[in-house]
């Protein structure tokens, strides 16, 4: 196989993925105010700030205090992981998955739309519905206020119960609501969110990555 | 087939997904600074804060003029658009596309780790070494710096010549960086950036998404 030829270099800029992980995540300690946060939980808040390019995301990071344990110990024992977008799932890097962990969307799913018209609500919701293997499961949401809502109104009912809840959508309409109704849930769900409007899928995928292995690089 | 019963409603949240976005797009008009933007740079601009969650981002994002009608006319003409992340191609909502536009990701290409090897680079900088069909394509950076600086470099070289570089790494370590050579380039590319640190897929795909279909929504 013929490679290409490599063109001159022009820019004077770290190629070394490692060096650069390092970096970053150095410069994020460094400048993020961390303090509050136990260092499992640092460790977790370091890869969301750098998928944010913010360390005044830190601010906005919280846990309940079973998070980490909770969905460490849920992904070590093969526990799927549900989300709300396709692209969480992309950005979910499977070599850190602990037990070759299922990653699953359901938006796609063709009974989606059915239930969206039967429900009168939106397919992100919808599609929550169809998460059968719910129970002890780790959750990314990170893009629908709609399905973090309609997550918590099934457990409320008594369906089953996820063993964490990352609940990042992001938005304006919605998205501080739902992610407050998360943290002040009374149904004793583990959760990790970030208060506001900020969030998204960057940001659940890289908590899901921090999450899936102890070691930081 | 049987639809799940739907729980009772606990939360007064909207369910209506265009009345979501709508709303959404309003409180962004009204509340971020967009003056300094041409109409239809305005509306992808909207599209970006609404990914990120942060009127704030206004700011950051800058365009060279010619931007948003090179990326247009190249979509409409059938242009391939280049992601160097999976989860910026998972973020493109194929319907908004004008021509049934191919969404590419050479990341994956059992090539890569050899272009990597032999040129002492990332993966995600040698996989645009694999982009074959660049030459009046659109560019969606949303990830690595290197990758926009191997671009920037293969072009120097008098390599193919993209129609649109939508360049918004995010990070710490290089992208600042990476994005101010981009919008400094003596090489004629049109340009979209987000300056500083932030950045990433989410922002790259709804760049993509706003530049595909003038409809706002």
């Amino acid at each position: 196989m013929t490679l290409p030829a490599r063109p001159p270099q022009l820019y004077d800029y770290d190629t070394d993925g490692t060096s650069i992980y390092r970096k970053s995540f150095g410069m994020i300690r460094a400048e993020a105010d961390l303090d509050r946060f136990a260092e499992p939980e640092r460790t977790v808040a370091v890869r969301m700030i750098h998928a944010a390019g913010d360390t005044g995301l830190a601010e906005a990071i919280a846990f309940s205090p079973g998070l980490v344990e909770a969905a460490r110990t849920a992904l070590r024992a093969g526990a799927p992981i549900y989300t709300d977008a396709t692209m969480i799932a992309a950005g979910i890097t499977r070599r850190r998955l602990p037990a070759d962990n299922d990653v699953l969307c359901t938006l796609r799913d063709p009974r989606v739309a059915q239930v969206a018209l039967a429900w009168a609500t939106t397919r992100s919701a919808a599609a929550v519905s169809l998460w059968d293997r719910l129970e002890g499961a780790v959750v990314a949401i990170g893009n629908a206020p709609t399905a973090l809502f309609q997550l918590l109104e099934i457990v409320a009912a008594g369906g089953p119960r996820p063993a964490a809840v990352i609940g990042i959508p992001v938005g304006f309409v919605g998205s501080p609501e739902s992610k407050q109704a998360l943290a002040d849930n009374p149904f004793g769900l583990e959760w990790l969110v970030v208060h506001g409007r900020r969030g998204g899928s960057a940001l659940a995928s890289s908590a899901i990555n921090a999450l899936a292995r102890e070691q930081e690089i």
